[in-house]
Parts: C-alpha cells; structure tokens; sequence
C-alpha cells in the first residue's frame, strides 16, 4: 500500500493508468465481457485484473487518479441497452454518479450502442476486468491532461 | 500524468512502490553507484531510472507515496562518508531534511558505512538511478505499513 492511493489500485493497474496519454480509452468490463479476445486489438494487449470489484467500486478506484477528458464529448461512455438508448439500468445509474462526481463539468457519460462499444473497446489502451455480473455493467473512460499549476 | 502523483514518479516506479510491502528496501543510487551491476541481486532484478534528477529530488517524490517504516532504526540511510561517520556533505542534508519531513517521528536517517551500504543494495527490492553527481549520494528507504483508516 501507499501514501494517497486507493488499494484497490494494484500496481499493474497504476503502471497502466500513468503509461496511458491524452485521448487514450479504458474499458471497464463486466464479467461477461470478452476482455480476453478483445485486449488481443488494444494497446497494450493485455487485461488487467480488477476482480473481487464491482464496476462502479472498480470506477470510483480509477477516478481517483485519472483526469476524464474535457476536450471531447465522448469523455465517458456505457453499453447501451440493445434498443433502449436512453435506459439506465442501476449498475449505469451507480457508475453516472460517480463519473458527474469526478468530471469537472458533472456531464453525464454518453450512451454508447454495443457494436459501437466493442470498436471502442479495440481501440482502447486497456481493458480492466471487474467481477460485476449486471448485465450493460461494461464502460468507457478517456484520459485528460493535468494542467501545470 | 495522474491525479495526485508527482509527475517525477514514472510508470515503472509507480509499479515498484506497489509491489513492495513492509520491510522492503528501496535504493536511491547516485550517478557513481555500479546500480546494474548489484541490481542482478536484487528482488526485481531490475534498474528504475529517475535520470535527470538529483538524489533530493527523487526521494521526495518517492516519499509523497512511500512509508517509511516506523518499527525499526534502519528506516533510512545514507553511504557513510569513508571514516566519517558523523559528517553529513550537502546532498545528505538536503535528504536527511526530506527525510524527517516525511517520518512521523521526524527521526535522523542512520550512517551505513560503505560496504554495508552495498550489502544493503544486494538485499534491496529494487534500485532507483539517479543523475546525483554530488559523491556519497546514495541511499536507502524502508517501506513501512499503511494503518487501515
């Protein structure tokens, strides 16, 4: 453990979180997510291991280091239920609050539809496994800047 | 760069403050020091590089994240001057006042003549290169524990 640092933050997930860059994208997965196949296409090709966590504790862990992006609309994202763009579902609505909390302008994240949402995910720098068993329990965050002080 | 970290703090390091636990010695090395060549003994077997940076500079940084230990004398040290054990030159004051700064105690970081020094180094986690030019810039920290809250 460490001085300031969520201990749910394992050193594999720092090492990643501090390799990551502006724009770069992290995916959040839910326990039925093809995190595995997936990260195959990614950045850094591998998944990293934030199991025996829900998705909003393993969100909340992350947002207490990572700076969400304020350039770009697409700062924060969930897996749109197939049909029903506009649906939280309670793991969405639990994870919203926390991303409002954590974003500068409190914006909601945007509704990704879940073909959309495996294109960002190949994208992404990262794919993190959570152990969350809601189904939709999958996310995006993209990385912002720390401006000088 | 990351919410809360000193940004002196790289991904590798990062990863290494992590991975050690209590007890765990970590080295700061000088420009002088053989750091690859004692690193072979070492837990992590490996060289983290805070190049460009002089010793004070990197052990503050390091301490914002790591705890000293606070059960035993040999939470710090620093490479004994040859013969002079009580002579602290410049760049061991400037790290012994990080030092107390940053023990709960306020403790002084012990005088560890020079081959035990590299006893030390050869037992440690891991060694940290830095580009201090100043001779007898070496030295070493113990992690200590975080008290749950």
């Amino acid at each position: 453990m460490l001085k300031l640092i969520d201990n749910r933050l394992t050193a594999e997930v720092l090492y990643t979180l501090q390799k990551m860059g502006h724009g770069d994208i992290l995916i959040i997965a839910d326990a039925n997510f093809p995190s595995t196949t997936i990260s195959k296409s990614t950045v850094s090709q591998s998944v990293l291991n934030m199991e025996n966590l829900n998705a909003p504790e393993a969100i909340e862990a992350i947002l207490s280091l990572l700076p969400l992006d304020t350039f770009v609309d697409d700062f924060a994202g969930r897996m749109e239920v197939d049909g029903e763009p506009d649906f939280l579902p309670p793991v969405q609505e639990d994870v919203a609050k926390i991303v409002r909390a954590n974003d500068d302008e409190s914006r909601d994240m945007i509704s990704i539809e879940r073909q959309a949402f495996y294109e960002f995910a190949r994208k992404s720098y990262a794919i993190v496994q959570t152990s969350e068993t809601r189904l939709f329990g999958c996310f995006m965050l993209r990385k912002g800047v720390i401006f000088p002080s």
